[in-house]
Protein backbone atom coordinates (compact mmCIF):
# COMPACT_ATOMS: atom_id res chain seq x y z
CA UNK A 1 0.00 0.00 0.00
CA UNK A 2 1.20 3.34 -0.86
CA UNK A 3 -0.05 6.29 1.31
CA UNK A 4 0.07 9.58 0.71
CA UNK A 5 -0.59 13.56 1.32
CA UNK A 6 -2.37 15.48 -1.33
CA UNK A 7 -3.33 19.62 -1.05
CA UNK A 8 -2.18 22.37 -0.56
CA UNK A 9 0.73 22.89 1.97
CA UNK A 10 -0.57 22.69 5.36
CA UNK A 11 -4.32 21.59 4.59
CA UNK A 12 -3.01 18.49 2.81
CA UNK A 13 -5.86 14.99 2.42
CA UNK A 14 -4.87 11.37 3.31
CA UNK A 15 -4.99 9.15 0.47
CA UNK A 16 -3.35 6.26 -1.44
CA UNK A 17 -1.97 5.83 -4.74
CA UNK A 18 -4.07 2.61 -6.77
CA UNK A 19 -2.69 0.33 -9.36
CA UNK A 20 -3.13 2.44 -11.62
CA UNK A 21 -1.41 5.16 -10.27
CA UNK A 22 -4.23 7.27 -9.41
CA UNK A 23 -5.17 8.68 -6.08
CA UNK A 24 -7.89 7.39 -4.22
CA UNK A 25 -9.14 9.65 -1.26
CA UNK A 26 -8.87 8.70 2.13
CA UNK A 27 -10.55 11.19 4.27
CA UNK A 28 -13.29 9.14 5.21
CA UNK A 29 -11.13 6.77 7.13
CA UNK A 30 -8.36 8.54 8.50
CA UNK A 31 -7.90 12.15 8.86
CA UNK A 32 -4.54 11.84 8.18
CA UNK A 33 -1.58 9.71 7.46
CA UNK A 34 0.33 10.67 10.63
CA UNK A 35 0.89 8.36 13.87
CA UNK A 36 -2.67 7.24 15.29
CA UNK A 37 -3.16 6.01 11.17
CA UNK A 38 0.17 3.83 10.98
CA UNK A 39 -0.95 1.71 13.73
CA UNK A 40 -0.80 -1.89 13.05
CA UNK A 41 -4.74 -2.72 12.92
CA UNK A 42 -5.49 0.69 11.60
CA UNK A 43 -2.92 -0.09 8.27
CA UNK A 44 -4.65 -3.74 8.39
CA UNK A 45 -8.22 -1.88 8.30
CA UNK A 46 -6.96 0.81 5.25
CA UNK A 47 -5.69 -2.78 3.37
CA UNK A 48 -8.93 -3.81 3.30
CA UNK A 49 -10.55 -1.53 1.21
CA UNK A 50 -11.19 -1.73 -2.11
CA UNK A 51 -9.09 1.18 -3.82
CA UNK A 52 -12.09 1.03 -6.32
CA UNK A 53 -14.84 2.18 -4.17
CA UNK A 54 -12.58 4.95 -2.66
CA UNK A 55 -13.27 8.75 -4.02
CA UNK A 56 -10.77 8.88 -7.38
CA UNK A 57 -8.79 12.43 -6.99
CA UNK A 58 -8.49 14.08 -11.18
CA UNK A 59 -6.13 16.15 -12.25
CA UNK A 60 -2.65 16.77 -10.70
CA UNK A 61 -2.32 18.05 -7.45
CA UNK A 62 0.66 18.82 -4.69
CA UNK A 63 2.17 16.33 -2.93
CA UNK A 64 2.82 17.01 0.82
CA UNK A 65 4.90 15.33 2.75
CA UNK A 66 3.42 11.49 2.90
CA UNK A 67 3.41 11.68 6.76
CA UNK A 68 1.87 14.19 8.77
CA UNK A 69 3.21 15.66 12.16
CA UNK A 70 6.38 14.42 12.16
CA UNK A 71 7.24 14.37 15.82
CA UNK A 72 10.81 13.81 15.25
CA UNK A 73 12.87 13.37 12.07
CA UNK A 74 16.73 11.63 13.45
CA UNK A 75 19.08 11.41 10.94
CA UNK A 76 22.07 9.01 10.67
CA UNK A 77 25.35 10.49 9.37
CA UNK A 78 28.02 8.75 7.29
CA UNK A 79 25.98 5.42 7.06
CA UNK A 80 27.63 4.33 3.77
CA UNK A 81 30.77 2.45 3.76
CA UNK A 82 31.14 3.43 0.42
CA UNK A 83 30.17 7.39 1.23
CA UNK A 84 32.50 7.26 4.51
CA UNK A 85 35.31 6.60 1.80
CA UNK A 86 34.37 9.54 -0.35
CA UNK A 87 34.46 11.66 2.23
CA UNK A 88 38.03 10.36 4.13
CA UNK A 89 35.79 9.89 7.01
CA UNK A 90 36.76 7.36 9.53
CA UNK A 91 34.22 4.33 9.61
CA UNK A 92 32.10 5.43 12.96
CA UNK A 93 31.75 2.91 15.52
CA UNK A 94 28.08 4.15 16.15
CA UNK A 95 25.52 5.27 14.52
CA UNK A 96 26.21 9.29 14.04
CA UNK A 97 23.00 10.74 15.13
CA UNK A 98 21.55 14.38 14.26
CA UNK A 99 17.72 15.30 14.13
CA UNK A 100 16.49 17.58 11.61
CA UNK A 101 14.30 20.71 12.34
CA UNK A 102 10.92 19.29 11.67
CA UNK A 103 10.30 22.43 10.04
CA UNK A 104 12.28 21.53 7.46
CA UNK A 105 10.00 19.14 5.80
CA UNK A 106 8.57 19.51 2.88
CA UNK A 107 7.06 17.84 0.22
CA UNK A 108 8.51 15.62 -2.41
CA UNK A 109 8.11 17.79 -5.59
CA UNK A 110 7.87 21.17 -3.67
CA UNK A 111 10.91 24.03 -4.49
CA UNK A 112 13.92 23.66 -2.58
CA UNK A 113 14.83 27.18 -1.46
CA UNK A 114 18.24 27.63 -0.28
CA UNK A 115 19.18 30.21 2.45
CA UNK A 116 20.07 33.74 1.52
CA UNK A 117 24.10 33.81 -0.08
CA UNK A 118 24.07 29.94 0.31
CA UNK A 119 26.88 28.73 -2.14
CA UNK A 120 27.60 25.50 -0.62
CA UNK A 121 24.00 23.63 -0.39
CA UNK A 122 24.50 19.99 -1.43
CA UNK A 123 22.28 16.70 -2.09
CA UNK A 124 21.59 13.67 -0.51
CA UNK A 125 19.15 10.58 -1.20
CA UNK A 126 18.24 8.64 1.74
CA UNK A 127 16.30 5.69 2.64
CA UNK A 128 13.41 7.15 5.15
CA UNK A 129 12.62 5.03 7.87
CA UNK A 130 8.10 5.20 9.06
CA UNK A 131 7.86 4.33 12.46
CA UNK A 132 4.15 2.43 12.99
CA UNK A 133 4.47 1.68 16.83
CA UNK A 134 6.26 3.39 19.68
CA UNK A 135 10.13 1.59 19.91
CA UNK A 136 11.71 1.79 23.19
CA UNK A 137 14.58 -0.72 24.22
CA UNK A 138 13.87 -2.93 21.42
CA UNK A 139 16.35 -5.15 19.78
CA UNK A 140 17.99 -5.59 16.16
CA UNK A 141 16.24 -8.49 16.26
CA UNK A 142 12.62 -7.54 16.50
CA UNK A 143 13.44 -3.60 15.72
CA UNK A 144 11.61 -4.11 12.34
CA UNK A 145 8.33 -4.60 13.57
CA UNK A 146 8.16 -1.59 15.01
CA UNK A 147 8.31 -0.12 11.02
CA UNK A 148 4.91 1.29 9.51
CA UNK A 149 7.14 1.82 6.36
CA UNK A 150 9.46 3.03 3.97
CA UNK A 151 10.07 6.52 1.82
CA UNK A 152 12.23 8.80 -0.29
CA UNK A 153 14.17 11.37 1.65
CA UNK A 154 16.16 14.46 -0.11
CA UNK A 155 18.75 15.08 3.27
CA UNK A 156 19.78 18.25 1.60
CA UNK A 157 22.75 19.83 3.67
CA UNK A 158 24.39 23.52 3.33
CA UNK A 159 28.21 22.18 3.94
CA UNK A 160 29.28 25.89 5.21
CA UNK A 161 26.60 25.87 7.53
CA UNK A 162 26.99 22.41 9.00
CA UNK A 163 31.04 22.03 9.33
CA UNK A 164 32.01 26.05 9.34
CA UNK A 165 29.13 27.55 11.88
CA UNK A 166 30.92 25.89 14.92
CA UNK A 167 30.17 21.99 14.94
CA UNK A 168 26.70 19.94 15.15
CA UNK A 169 26.07 19.50 11.63
CA UNK A 170 22.27 20.47 12.64
CA UNK A 171 22.83 23.90 11.10
CA UNK A 172 23.70 23.01 8.05
CA UNK A 173 20.38 20.25 7.68
CA UNK A 174 17.48 21.74 9.35
CA UNK A 175 16.95 24.83 6.84
CA UNK A 176 13.17 25.69 5.65
CA UNK A 177 12.89 22.84 2.54
CA UNK A 178 15.81 20.53 3.32
CA UNK A 179 13.81 17.33 4.15
CA UNK A 180 11.85 16.72 0.74
CA UNK A 181 9.51 13.21 1.99
CA UNK A 182 8.02 11.69 -0.28
CA UNK A 183 6.42 11.14 -2.55
CA UNK A 184 4.41 7.90 -0.42
CA UNK A 185 5.08 6.10 2.12
CA UNK A 186 5.34 2.42 1.04
CA UNK A 187 4.18 -0.21 3.75
CA UNK A 188 6.77 -2.36 5.05
CA UNK A 189 4.94 -5.45 3.56
CA UNK A 190 5.61 -4.47 0.03
CA UNK A 191 9.29 -4.49 0.82
CA UNK A 192 11.20 -7.62 0.60
CA UNK A 193 14.42 -6.53 1.73
CA UNK A 194 14.91 -3.00 2.95
CA UNK A 195 19.01 -3.87 3.27
CA UNK A 196 19.08 -4.58 -1.00
CA UNK A 197 17.27 -1.34 -2.51
CA UNK A 198 19.33 0.31 -4.94
CA UNK A 199 18.78 4.02 -5.14
CA UNK A 200 20.09 6.91 -7.18
CA UNK A 201 19.89 10.92 -7.61
CA UNK A 202 20.35 13.06 -10.57
CA UNK A 203 21.10 16.80 -10.87
CA UNK A 204 19.79 18.41 -14.10
CA UNK A 205 19.53 14.72 -16.10
CA UNK A 206 23.57 13.65 -14.75
CA UNK A 207 23.20 10.67 -12.12
CA UNK A 208 25.55 12.11 -9.38
CA UNK A 209 24.71 9.40 -6.83
CA UNK A 210 24.47 5.59 -6.91
CA UNK A 211 23.62 3.34 -4.03
CA UNK A 212 22.15 0.52 -2.83
CA UNK A 213 21.13 0.22 0.64
CA UNK A 214 23.18 -2.95 1.40
CA UNK A 215 26.08 -0.65 2.01
CA UNK A 216 24.50 0.75 5.18
CA UNK A 217 27.29 0.50 7.70
CA UNK A 218 24.31 0.22 10.30
CA UNK A 219 21.21 -1.75 9.03
CA UNK A 220 17.90 -0.35 9.59
CA UNK A 221 17.12 -2.70 12.16
CA UNK A 222 20.71 -2.04 14.26
CA UNK A 223 19.40 2.06 13.73
CA UNK A 224 16.14 1.44 15.35
CA UNK A 225 17.55 -0.70 18.05
CA UNK A 226 20.31 2.02 19.04
CA UNK A 227 18.16 4.95 18.80
CA UNK A 228 15.28 3.12 20.88
CA UNK A 229 18.14 2.45 23.59
CA UNK A 230 18.54 6.27 23.76
CA UNK A 231 14.78 7.64 23.22
CA UNK A 232 11.45 6.27 22.41
CA UNK A 233 10.54 6.88 18.99
CA UNK A 234 7.03 7.43 18.58
CA UNK A 235 4.33 6.24 15.95
CA UNK A 236 4.92 8.94 12.80
CA UNK A 237 8.81 9.72 13.82
CA UNK A 238 10.92 9.47 10.34
CA UNK A 239 14.21 8.22 11.01
CA UNK A 240 16.50 9.40 7.72
CA UNK A 241 19.23 6.69 7.41
CA UNK A 242 22.35 7.86 5.80
CA UNK A 243 23.32 8.71 1.86
CA UNK A 244 25.47 6.31 -0.55
CA UNK A 245 28.40 8.13 -2.63
CA UNK A 246 28.21 11.33 -5.02
CA UNK A 247 27.32 14.20 -3.15
CA UNK A 248 29.00 17.26 -4.11
CA UNK A 249 31.02 17.77 -1.69
CA UNK A 250 32.90 14.42 -2.34
CA UNK A 251 33.61 15.60 -6.27
CA UNK A 252 36.74 17.52 -7.34
CA UNK A 253 36.59 20.23 -7.19
CA UNK A 254 33.23 20.10 -4.87
CA UNK A 255 30.08 21.15 -6.93
CA UNK A 256 27.01 22.56 -5.40
CA UNK A 257 23.80 23.52 -6.03
CA UNK A 258 22.79 26.46 -8.20
CA UNK A 259 19.35 28.40 -8.80
CA UNK A 260 17.12 26.39 -11.37
CA UNK A 261 19.04 23.31 -10.76
CA UNK A 262 16.56 20.23 -10.84
CA UNK A 263 17.30 17.58 -8.34
CA UNK A 264 15.79 13.98 -9.22
CA UNK A 265 15.76 10.74 -6.41
CA UNK A 266 14.12 7.34 -6.79
CA UNK A 267 14.76 4.34 -4.26
CA UNK A 268 14.12 1.01 -5.67
CA UNK A 269 9.88 0.49 -5.24
CA UNK A 270 9.31 4.28 -3.24
CA UNK A 271 8.88 6.34 -6.07
CA UNK A 272 10.46 9.43 -7.77
CA UNK A 273 10.73 12.78 -5.78
CA UNK A 274 11.55 15.85 -8.43
CA UNK A 275 13.42 19.58 -6.83
CA UNK A 276 13.65 22.75 -8.71
CA UNK A 277 16.06 24.61 -6.74
CA UNK A 278 15.57 28.15 -5.95
CA UNK A 279 16.64 30.84 -3.32
CA UNK A 280 15.36 32.78 -0.45
CA UNK A 281 14.67 36.27 -1.31
CA UNK B 1 1.07 36.80 33.13
CA UNK B 2 2.05 33.30 33.90
CA UNK B 3 0.82 30.64 31.62
CA UNK B 4 1.11 26.70 32.46
CA UNK B 5 -0.55 23.89 31.79
CA UNK B 6 -2.08 21.41 34.24
CA UNK B 7 -3.63 17.93 34.48
CA UNK B 8 -2.73 14.27 33.54
CA UNK B 9 0.63 14.14 31.24
CA UNK B 10 -0.56 14.33 27.21
CA UNK B 11 -4.21 15.82 28.74
CA UNK B 12 -2.94 19.23 29.98
CA UNK B 13 -5.92 21.74 30.09
CA UNK B 14 -4.44 25.70 29.80
CA UNK B 15 -4.41 27.81 32.66
CA UNK B 16 -2.70 31.13 34.10
CA UNK B 17 -1.37 31.44 37.77
CA UNK B 18 -3.30 34.41 39.89
CA UNK B 19 -1.29 36.41 41.60
CA UNK B 20 -2.64 34.61 44.66
CA UNK B 21 -0.82 32.27 43.21
CA UNK B 22 -3.91 29.47 42.35
CA UNK B 23 -4.21 28.16 38.70
CA UNK B 24 -7.72 30.00 37.35
CA UNK B 25 -8.81 27.68 34.39
CA UNK B 26 -8.86 29.23 30.40
CA UNK B 27 -10.44 26.39 28.92
CA UNK B 28 -12.83 28.51 27.66
CA UNK B 29 -10.60 31.40 25.96
CA UNK B 30 -8.14 28.67 24.09
CA UNK B 31 -7.47 25.41 23.48
CA UNK B 32 -3.91 25.46 25.06
CA UNK B 33 -1.18 27.14 25.41
CA UNK B 34 0.59 26.49 21.92
CA UNK B 35 1.35 28.15 19.17
CA UNK B 36 -1.65 29.50 18.12
CA UNK B 37 -2.28 30.83 21.82
CA UNK B 38 0.95 33.03 21.57
CA UNK B 39 0.13 35.44 18.86
CA UNK B 40 0.40 39.51 20.37
CA UNK B 41 -3.28 39.62 19.38
CA UNK B 42 -4.36 36.59 21.37
CA UNK B 43 -1.94 36.86 24.57
CA UNK B 44 -3.84 40.79 24.53
CA UNK B 45 -6.90 39.35 24.50
CA UNK B 46 -5.88 36.95 27.74
CA UNK B 47 -4.17 39.87 29.69
CA UNK B 48 -7.35 41.60 29.53
CA UNK B 49 -9.18 39.00 31.55
CA UNK B 50 -10.01 39.21 35.54
CA UNK B 51 -8.40 36.53 36.77
CA UNK B 52 -10.99 36.03 38.92
CA UNK B 53 -13.51 35.74 36.79
CA UNK B 54 -11.88 32.81 35.79
CA UNK B 55 -12.84 29.22 37.43
CA UNK B 56 -10.80 28.16 40.43
CA UNK B 57 -8.70 25.01 39.92
CA UNK B 58 -8.32 23.46 43.76
CA UNK B 59 -5.82 21.36 44.77
CA UNK B 60 -2.31 20.84 43.48
CA UNK B 61 -2.33 19.57 40.28
CA UNK B 62 0.50 18.03 38.24
CA UNK B 63 1.99 20.55 36.00
CA UNK B 64 2.91 19.64 32.32
CA UNK B 65 5.09 21.66 29.93
CA UNK B 66 3.80 25.65 29.72
CA UNK B 67 3.89 25.25 26.29
CA UNK B 68 1.85 22.64 24.29
CA UNK B 69 2.89 20.77 21.00
CA UNK B 70 6.50 22.58 21.17
CA UNK B 71 7.50 22.06 17.14
CA UNK B 72 11.18 22.24 18.06
CA UNK B 73 13.54 22.52 20.69
CA UNK B 74 16.80 24.21 19.51
CA UNK B 75 19.73 24.12 22.59
CA UNK B 76 22.53 26.32 22.29
CA UNK B 77 25.91 25.15 23.68
CA UNK B 78 28.48 26.21 25.74
CA UNK B 79 26.87 29.76 25.65
CA UNK B 80 27.70 31.20 29.42
CA UNK B 81 31.51 32.43 29.44
CA UNK B 82 32.07 31.15 33.23
CA UNK B 83 30.80 28.06 31.92
CA UNK B 84 33.15 27.35 28.69
CA UNK B 85 35.85 28.27 30.96
CA UNK B 86 34.52 25.48 33.38
CA UNK B 87 34.67 23.15 30.78
CA UNK B 88 38.18 24.29 28.91
CA UNK B 89 36.20 24.62 25.98
CA UNK B 90 37.13 27.75 23.36
CA UNK B 91 34.57 30.50 23.08
CA UNK B 92 32.76 29.35 20.48
CA UNK B 93 32.43 31.84 17.44
CA UNK B 94 29.04 31.37 16.59
CA UNK B 95 26.14 29.98 19.01
CA UNK B 96 26.85 26.39 18.84
CA UNK B 97 23.33 24.43 17.63
CA UNK B 98 21.48 20.78 18.51
CA UNK B 99 18.26 20.33 18.75
CA UNK B 100 16.94 18.03 21.50
CA UNK B 101 14.14 15.05 20.46
CA UNK B 102 10.70 17.21 21.60
CA UNK B 103 10.01 13.81 22.99
CA UNK B 104 12.69 14.28 25.34
CA UNK B 105 10.18 17.45 26.78
CA UNK B 106 8.05 16.34 30.22
CA UNK B 107 6.78 18.25 32.75
CA UNK B 108 8.42 20.64 35.31
CA UNK B 109 7.85 18.41 38.64
CA UNK B 110 7.83 15.40 36.67
CA UNK B 111 10.70 12.43 37.47
CA UNK B 112 13.77 12.32 35.51
CA UNK B 113 14.62 9.15 34.42
CA UNK B 114 17.96 8.86 33.41
CA UNK B 115 18.37 5.29 30.65
CA UNK B 116 18.99 1.99 31.80
CA UNK B 117 22.61 2.35 32.85
CA UNK B 118 23.50 5.35 33.19
CA UNK B 119 26.22 6.69 35.56
CA UNK B 120 26.96 10.44 33.86
CA UNK B 121 23.64 12.06 33.60
CA UNK B 122 24.09 15.84 34.48
CA UNK B 123 21.71 18.93 34.92
CA UNK B 124 21.87 22.09 33.52
CA UNK B 125 19.91 24.89 34.30
CA UNK B 126 18.96 26.99 31.64
CA UNK B 127 16.68 30.03 30.30
CA UNK B 128 13.87 28.73 27.83
CA UNK B 129 13.04 31.48 25.23
CA UNK B 130 9.10 31.03 23.79
CA UNK B 131 8.78 32.45 20.28
CA UNK B 132 5.51 33.68 19.33
CA UNK B 133 5.86 35.33 16.41
CA UNK B 134 7.08 33.65 13.10
CA UNK B 135 10.66 34.71 13.11
CA UNK B 136 13.09 34.18 9.78
CA UNK B 137 15.64 36.90 8.49
CA UNK B 138 15.50 38.71 11.47
CA UNK B 139 17.77 41.39 12.75
CA UNK B 140 19.20 41.11 16.54
CA UNK B 141 17.74 44.64 17.13
CA UNK B 142 13.94 43.79 16.49
CA UNK B 143 14.63 39.92 17.40
CA UNK B 144 13.08 40.32 20.78
CA UNK B 145 9.81 41.15 19.32
CA UNK B 146 9.14 37.40 18.12
CA UNK B 147 9.51 36.69 21.92
CA UNK B 148 6.04 35.60 23.55
CA UNK B 149 7.95 35.07 26.97
CA UNK B 150 10.32 32.78 29.17
CA UNK B 151 10.55 29.89 31.30
CA UNK B 152 12.77 27.54 33.05
CA UNK B 153 14.55 24.30 31.29
CA UNK B 154 16.48 21.86 32.93
CA UNK B 155 18.57 20.86 30.03
CA UNK B 156 19.54 17.01 31.15
CA UNK B 157 22.15 15.42 29.56
CA UNK B 158 23.42 12.12 29.61
CA UNK B 159 27.60 13.05 29.14
CA UNK B 160 28.61 9.15 28.06
CA UNK B 161 26.06 9.72 25.53
CA UNK B 162 26.72 12.81 24.31
CA UNK B 163 30.87 12.82 24.06
CA UNK B 164 31.03 8.86 23.61
CA UNK B 165 28.90 7.58 21.29
CA UNK B 166 30.22 8.98 18.46
CA UNK B 167 30.13 13.06 17.99
CA UNK B 168 26.99 15.15 17.75
CA UNK B 169 25.86 16.04 21.25
CA UNK B 170 22.23 15.22 20.50
CA UNK B 171 22.40 11.79 21.48
CA UNK B 172 22.85 12.57 25.45
CA UNK B 173 20.34 15.55 25.20
CA UNK B 174 16.98 13.42 23.23
CA UNK B 175 16.56 11.07 26.07
CA UNK B 176 12.70 11.12 27.15
CA UNK B 177 12.04 13.25 30.20
CA UNK B 178 15.42 15.17 29.63
CA UNK B 179 13.82 18.85 29.37
CA UNK B 180 11.55 19.61 31.98
CA UNK B 181 10.18 22.78 30.97
CA UNK B 182 8.11 25.24 33.04
CA UNK B 183 6.11 25.82 35.84
CA UNK B 184 5.04 28.46 33.87
CA UNK B 185 5.73 30.83 30.85
CA UNK B 186 6.10 34.64 32.01
CA UNK B 187 5.01 36.77 29.43
CA UNK B 188 8.11 39.15 28.13
CA UNK B 189 6.22 42.27 29.60
CA UNK B 190 7.12 40.76 33.06
CA UNK B 191 10.87 40.27 32.17
CA UNK B 192 12.45 43.92 32.42
CA UNK B 193 15.88 42.77 31.40
CA UNK B 194 16.10 39.58 30.29
CA UNK B 195 19.92 39.75 30.13
CA UNK B 196 20.51 40.48 33.78
CA UNK B 197 18.03 37.63 35.47
CA UNK B 198 20.20 35.66 38.24
CA UNK B 199 19.48 31.82 37.94
CA UNK B 200 20.95 28.39 40.03
CA UNK B 201 20.15 24.73 41.02
CA UNK B 202 20.35 22.55 43.79
CA UNK B 203 21.04 19.11 43.68
CA UNK B 204 19.48 17.26 47.65
CA UNK B 205 19.50 21.17 48.77
CA UNK B 206 23.44 21.94 47.97
CA UNK B 207 23.65 24.67 45.46
CA UNK B 208 25.66 23.40 42.28
CA UNK B 209 24.83 25.70 39.59
CA UNK B 210 24.74 30.09 39.94
CA UNK B 211 24.79 32.11 37.51
CA UNK B 212 23.04 35.13 35.66
CA UNK B 213 22.02 35.42 31.87
CA UNK B 214 24.36 38.27 31.74
CA UNK B 215 27.17 36.18 30.98
CA UNK B 216 26.03 34.80 27.68
CA UNK B 217 28.20 35.20 25.48
CA UNK B 218 25.69 35.42 22.63
CA UNK B 219 22.12 37.37 24.25
CA UNK B 220 18.85 35.84 23.40
CA UNK B 221 18.32 38.75 20.78
CA UNK B 222 21.76 37.08 18.91
CA UNK B 223 20.77 33.64 19.22
CA UNK B 224 16.97 34.73 17.68
CA UNK B 225 18.79 36.33 15.15
CA UNK B 226 21.05 34.04 14.13
CA UNK B 227 19.02 31.32 14.15
CA UNK B 228 16.50 32.72 11.92
CA UNK B 229 19.38 33.35 9.08
CA UNK B 230 19.07 29.40 9.24
CA UNK B 231 15.47 27.90 9.58
CA UNK B 232 12.06 29.78 10.48
CA UNK B 233 11.30 29.90 14.38
CA UNK B 234 7.73 28.98 14.64
CA UNK B 235 5.13 29.94 17.57
CA UNK B 236 5.65 27.72 20.20
CA UNK B 237 8.92 26.78 19.65
CA UNK B 238 11.30 26.75 22.70
CA UNK B 239 15.14 27.67 22.33
CA UNK B 240 17.01 26.60 25.15
CA UNK B 241 19.98 28.95 25.30
CA UNK B 242 22.35 27.16 27.54
CA UNK B 243 23.78 26.82 31.03
CA UNK B 244 25.85 28.59 33.84
CA UNK B 245 29.01 27.19 35.73
CA UNK B 246 28.63 24.32 38.30
CA UNK B 247 27.52 21.43 35.77
CA UNK B 248 28.88 17.93 37.53
CA UNK B 249 31.26 17.38 34.67
CA UNK B 250 32.78 20.36 35.50
CA UNK B 251 33.53 19.02 39.23
CA UNK B 252 36.54 17.57 40.23
CA UNK B 253 36.05 14.99 40.32
CA UNK B 254 32.77 14.98 37.98
CA UNK B 255 29.68 13.95 40.00
CA UNK B 256 26.82 12.56 38.15
CA UNK B 257 22.90 12.09 39.34
CA UNK B 258 22.14 8.94 41.32
CA UNK B 259 18.52 7.60 41.70
CA UNK B 260 16.73 9.31 44.82
CA UNK B 261 18.66 12.95 43.92
CA UNK B 262 16.62 16.26 44.07
CA UNK B 263 17.00 18.73 41.39
CA UNK B 264 15.72 22.24 41.73
CA UNK B 265 16.11 24.93 39.28
CA UNK B 266 14.80 28.44 39.33
CA UNK B 267 15.35 31.57 37.43
CA UNK B 268 14.47 35.21 38.70
CA UNK B 269 10.95 35.74 38.00
CA UNK B 270 10.38 32.62 36.46
CA UNK B 271 10.07 30.13 39.52
CA UNK B 272 11.06 26.83 40.48
CA UNK B 273 10.74 23.28 39.20
CA UNK B 274 11.69 20.24 41.00
CA UNK B 275 12.39 16.88 39.52
CA UNK B 276 13.15 13.48 41.49
CA UNK B 277 16.28 11.42 39.38
CA UNK B 278 14.73 7.88 38.61
CA UNK B 279 16.07 5.30 35.98
CA UNK B 280 14.51 2.90 33.61
CA UNK B 281 13.58 -0.30 34.43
Amino acid sequence: MKLLRYGAAGAERPGLLDDDGHIRDLSDHISDVNGAALARDKLAELAALDPATLPLISGNPRLGPCVGNIGKMPCIGLNYSDHAAETGAEIPKHPILFHKATSAISGPNDDVSMPRGSTHTDWEVELGVVIGTAAKYVSTEEALDYVAGYCVINDVSERHFQTQLTGQWTKGKSCDTFAPTGPWMVTADEIDDVQNLSMHLDINGTRRQTGNTSTMIFSVAEIIAHLSQLMTLHPGDVISTGTPPGVGMGMTPPQYLAVGDEMSLSIQGLGTQTQRVTMDT
